[in-house]
Order: structure tokens, then C-alpha cells, then sequence
């Protein structure tokens, strides 16, 4: 081959590097209601809009005292009761204590609370239980301990799970700005595809791509448009290609190999398409072309034209298109997120490209296990069904022991 | 106390043999399009409806021959061409080699696929290369090799994530069965709670559990049910408790620690309620309530009374909640998905409890490494909004130090 092709690391930075500059345009924006905002990505910081707590809070039942009468074990006159959502009570009167329950505010002069199960009853007054001992500050959030008003505390960018969540309710956020999901065109090339509710003939295969890609897209926080499919026939690659030259994203399945109809690359380059790369030391995917396609009105659109085998679709998709779709998305998670395994039987390395093993996981003994599906090759969907992450051997490696650590990319 | 709290495995094996009992009596399936399956569970089981391939399929653009033949490196006539999509040919004349592209049918004779790069051109024929060989079997995958027709690749009860789509489309399920999803009410109490689009009065807080529980259960399969918030008032739980009772599982928060206005208890026990635990060995989350309520013409209601800090909610959600919810959705996958870290700095145990610390993850040098968020208690949703797991730390160690394996469960 004429220029050596990336290896994956090498490959994965020039990605990065187109994705840091589409970041310099904003995605649009949209307001929608907390309630239907799980997965979205913030287009608005999260700030607190008043102290937190915005009074001293009692994390217990019991009484609130001052840490140093309390600590006398002299009976304390109860002074009155505090409840959750009451408004602050107060002063606490000298030589006495105030009931006091999980979540309400601390009177005025206490500085500590000692918990119910510590305190003794004695002629209606109550004391520090003998033997135990209370510190000033004990079982109380001071005021303004977790933030200040105007503090940020998410930063826009962040993807909305549960706690993040959380904390937007908390702060009075019923509604929120988040990132309007990128649009990301899908067109499956090749003969020999049939749809899926077709029979195929024989030679022929049904197209598992285009469904399993719009879900790919969707998990990554992108709005899936699935082209018509298309044959292995210039003409009609190359006004399917202008066709969704209106998305933010073209992921092309197939037509990428070195063989006589395989002829994406040729159409793209018509179209006076920018290859960054055509083909990348891993497997699968080698095949893998990177590009960007000029527009007249509008950005360049970054374009991925995959191997139409499913496991290599797959495994490019998840390591190259995945962080241009999350830098589309606005989000700052936007490099693909690698765990830690450990391999429970030895897989064998490439000298010359890093491969990406489709393998599935368990949990044993504090231990994420990792272990190949045994596939029959990059087209082998019945194993691959098994998998729920891909394995990295890196190239060069001859092979990755049983035991040894490795890393793993989630499917 | 009486009665000794359970520990974290003895409580989760007290919810696991409940969903045991609760598996027994399947969900309701309903049917639906593949390109909306991405997250639901599967009611069927994904079959092969030919064998995979249902042709002997070339892996690689080149030719196709007999390996003995093409071993001894004498040029061989092409007797024809086959690309993907085409019906099958041959059969292979003696002395010859069928031009082939990737993903064709092997024509009938032949028995390997000699690369296009590993080929010389000599006066129309072609022949292996020098110092190349090729065995049988090379660059092609057998009939039904990867599966016969009828295998189950998937089987019910299985989540259906792009690699099962991939595979369901492969096999011709334009649409499947599915589980219908639970229903899960979500029940806030406490006297202190105002609305998320409210100004907390001196005193109150807004209430953000109902938002947090709803995006828990979206994310684990459930259809959230948010019921109006209820004071701490025994009338109106009592009253409110009986309007759940047409919900899969019932999430009550608040109300479940030892003060006098935790109400929860008392009216669950009113409605004959039979509790599995009131209480674990676990921090956050020590208070909470585990039971089944009786129905009068439907199977018991499982419910969790969960401690109203959010930390704590969210803590107990996904240890013993998230695995109930899961079976009811039908999933096989029902037990908390733990996985493995690297503690980054020392964090403290306890002697009585199991701590589960809110913490985030990165990944360095192949390894994940976990921190704790580092928050002033189960309230603190400032730092919670940074957490991306919960760190274990099991009961009895003193500490986890710096450097030491961990397990995480990821929020």
C-alpha cells in the first residue's frame, strides 16, 4: 500500500482532533422539562440558586444543644420541637436543648445534636446518656457546606443521569436548556442485502447494519435517519450520498474494501471529499475511511464509511464515530470509555494491528471477567449477539495471558 | 434494636429469592417493531431461521479454488466471476479459480479463497504467489458454521442491545415480543418538601427524589408513576397507599427512620403489610424498608421504603430496588452489575456497616480508577451531581487503601 495506515491510537487523535474543532460550533439548543431529561446532554450550566443547605441542617433525630452544657451530662429543659420543613426555631434559651428531627433546621445557639438513641429522660428533662460524648458541629450540615448560592455545580456538556439529575430538581431547574440531539444519516450499501422482513435468496443476506447502527446512534444520545439501501452502483452511491449531505453526521456501511465493487471511496472522492484516513491498523475494521465532505452553505460533514461486515460496523462505530457523535451531541464525555477487565483465558495478539475481541463480561470475586465469544469472523451475529464488549489486545502484543488486566469497551 | 439488622448480602439474597417468587408469574408482552426494541426486554427467543451462513461465504475479494491445486502454484483459468448478492456458482472446472468478492458464495468445488493480494496475473490466468500457500478452508466460513437453522441466539429475557438487534434483524424479526413495562409508583413524603418549580421557604427544601426515583426507573427498564407528594401525616400516607395498589412496585420515600413523624411503618402495617427487613447493615441507606403489601384480587405489591436523602434513595434504588424492577421487566439480568476499579485514595470502612460512597471513575493506563466525590453526608446533592458510582466498602475493613481493587456499581 502506497502510505502506511494509522495504528488505532494514531487514528483515534486525528478523530479527536476533527471533533475538537466541530466543537467550536455550538449545537442548537432546546428547552425541555426536567422530567423528560435522562441522557440528554446540558446546554446550561447547573447553578445553586441559594445556599445548600440554605440553613443549618440536623442529619438525626434527637436534640439539639450546645456541644459544651450538653457535655456536662446536666438534665437540659426541652425548650420546644422542631420538625423537617418548619421554620427556623430559636434561640435555644440557656442550660436548655430542642427536640429535633432528621432534615429541620437547628435553632439559633445550638451547635450540635445529640441523637435520640444518646440521650436519658429524666423528670421531663433530658441529658446526655453516661458514657457518651458529643463534639460541637456533631450531626449538623452547617449552612452554605456543599455550596454557595451561584456556585456551578454542573458544568454545561454533562450527559443527565439520575443524580445529576438529582441535584437540577434540587436547585429548582423544572425545565433546562440541553443540546438538540445531531442528526446522523445511515445508508447501507451492497447487493446482496435484502431488508429485513425479506426473504433472502441465495447468495443473499439480510441488512442487520442499518438496524443495528440506528441503535448504536440512538444510545449515543443521536437522532438516526436510515437512507433507502443502496446497490453497489456508482450512480446511484453517488446521489444517495447528496442526498444526505443535510445531516450532521454520515455513517456508510460497506463498499469500503479494496475489491472491484467497492466503490463509496471513489464516489466520496467526486464529491471532492477530504480523506483523513482510508483503513487503520485494528481488526476488524481495517477498511475503515475517515473523511469530510464540503458542503456548499453549511460545515463540512464529517463522514465515517464503515466495513459492511456487522462485528467490524460495530467495532468502528463504537471506537471512531461514537466520540465525533458525542462532540455533535455537545457533550464533554467525548473519547470512547475504555473499563478495566481481567482476561479469563488467553487471546491471541496481531504483530501488525491492535485488535478489538467481541467478548462478554461477569463479575466474580470483585473481578470483571472478560471472555471471547468465539467467533467465526466479523461476520459471525450469532456470536456476536453473545458479546457485550469488546476486548483490546493492542498490536504487537503476541498475546494477552489468561489473568492478565485488559481493557474493554462496552457495547 | 430487637431484632439484628441484616448485612448487604444477606438483605440482597432476601430481595433475590422475593424476585424468585415474583419471576414466576411472567409480565405481559406485547409486540413491537425492531428499530423501537433498543433497551426492552425480549419475551421471546431469537431463533435462526436458516443456517448462518446459509452459504459457504467468501471472507475475502479474491479467488476461489481447490488449495491443492493453487499450492502448486500453476496458473489457473478464471471460469468466472461472483460478487455478493449473487446466486451461487459453479461448479469449479479442474485447473481453474472463480473470481470472488467479499461476502459471495464459494462456488461449488472449491475450498478456499486465495486473497486478491496474495494472486499473480500471468496471460489471463492466475496463480497463488511465490512464497504464499493457502490451506482448505481459507477465507471461507462453512454453511452454517456460525448456527443451524432453529438455534436459539437469544434467548427471552434478554435485553436487547445493538448487538441483539444486529442479530434479530440477521434473522428476519422486522418485529418481536417484548415485555410490557413495569409500572413503578413513586411516593414522596416529608412535611419539609416543596415542588421543584417552588421557592423553598426558610426551613424547606425542594423535593428532587421523585425526579431522581423517575429517572431510575426509566433507566431500568420501568414506567415511572410520580403520585402527588404527601405530608407527614398518617391519614394521607394511609390514603395514598391505597391508591398505589395498581402499581407493579411501589417507591415510598421518606418517612422509614426512627423519629416520631416516620410514618411510613405504621401505616404499611395497617394495610397488613409483610415486611422483609425495616432496616440494613449499610451506609447510606441504613433505614430502609423492604415488604409486600397484600392485594385484595392481585398478586402482593413488592415496595421499598426508602430513606428520604437522596444519597440514600439513590443507593438503596439500585442495590436492592433495581434488581426487583428487573425481574418484573422480565430481564435475566437481575442482580446489581458491579464492576471493577482501583482505589485512588485511601476510604474509610466501618466495623457495623457496608459503605456504598458516592465516587467517580476515570481510566488511566488501563485501569479505572475510583475517587469519592468527598460530600458532607446522604443530602449533599452538590457533590452527588459528580458521581458517576458508588464505591463498596465492605463491612468490617478498615479501610480500602490507595492502589487496591474495588468493586463499583455505577449510577
Amino acid at each position: 500500500m502506497p502510505v502506511p495506515l494509522p495504528g488505532y491510537a494514531e487514528a483515534a487523535a486525528l478523530v479527536a482532533k476533527c471533533a475538537a474543532l466541530l466543537c467550536e460550533a455550538k449545537p442548537c439548543s432546546e428547552q425541555i422539562a426536567l422530567g423528560s431529561s435522562l441522557g440528554r446532554v446540558l446546554a446550561q450550566p447547573i447553578r445553586a440558586d441559594r445556599d445548600m443547605p440554605s440553613f443549618p441542617r440536623s442529619t438525626r433525630d434527637g436534640f439539639a444543644c450546645r456541644a459544651a452544657e450538653a457535655s456536662s451530662h446536666a438534665p437540659l429543659a426541652v425548650a420546644g420541637s422542631i420538625r423537617a420543613g418548619d421554620p427556623p426555631a430559636g434561640p435555644l434559651p440557656p442550660g436548655a436543648a430542642w427536640e429535633i428531627m432528621t432534615g429541620a433546621a437547628v435553632p439559633a445557639g445550638a451547635n450540635a445534636v445529640v441523637m435520640l438513641e444518646h440521650v436519658e429522660h429524666v423528670d421531663g428533662k433530658v441529658g446526655l446518656a453516661a458514657g457518651r460524648t458529643v463534639e460541637p458541629g456533631e450531626n449538623i450540615v452547617p449552612a452554605a457546606a456543599e455550596a454557595h448560592a451561584g456556585d456551578e455545580l454542573i458544568p454545561a456538556g454533562t450527559c443527565l443521569g439520575p443524580s445529576q439529575i438529582a441535584s437540577a430538581a434540587a436547585c429548582g431547574y423544572a425545565n433546562l436548556a440541553v443540546f438538540a440531539r445531531p442528526r446522523v444519516a445511515i445508508l447501507t450499501t451492497g447487493d446482496e442485502l435484502v431488508s429485513v422482513d425479506a426473504a433472502p435468496a441465495p447468495g443473499q443476506i439480510r441488512d442487520s447494519n442499518a438496524s443495528m447502527l440506528a441503535a448504536f446512534v440512538a444510545q449515543a444520545g443521536g437522532e438516526p435517519w436510515i437512507l433507502p439501501r443502496v446497490r453497489d452502483d456508482a450512480k446511484q452511491i453517488e446521489s444517495a450520498l447528496r442526498h444526505t449531505l443535510s445531516s450532521d453526521l454520515l455513517l456508510i456501511s460497506g463498499g469500503v474494501s479494496a475489491g472491484k465493487f467497492d466503490l463509496v471511496e471513489p464516489a466520496l472522492a467526486r464529491l471532492g471529499t477530504h480523506f483523513h484516513f482510508t483503513g487503520v491498523r485494528i481488526q476488524p475494521g481495517k477498511p475503515l475511511v475517515f473523511c469530510e465532505i464540503p458542503r456548499d452553505h453549511a460545515p463540512i460533514q464529517p463522514t465515517f464509511g464503515l466495513p459492511g461486515n456487522p462485528i467490524s460496523s460495530a467495532a468502528t462505530f463504537l471506537l471512531f464515530a461514537a466520540p465525533i457523535l458525542a462532540t455533535l451531541a455537545g457533550s464533554n464525555q467525548n473519547h470512547p470509555r475504555f473499563g478495566q477487565a481481567t482476561v479469563a483465558r488467553d487471546v491471541k495478539g496481531r504483530p501488525d494491528l491492535t485488535r478489538f475481541v467481541p467478548a462478554f463480561t461477569s463479575f466474580l470475586d470483585g473481578r470483571t471477567l472478560v471472555t471471547p465469544v468465539g467467533s467465526q469472523g466479523s461476520g459471525d451475529l450469532a456470536a456476536f449477539a453473545r458479546a457485550d464488549c469488546f476486548l483490546m489486545v493492542p498490536e504487537g502484543l503476541e498475546r494477552l495471558p489468561a489473568g492478565s488486566p485488559a481493557s474493554i469497551l462496552r457495547i
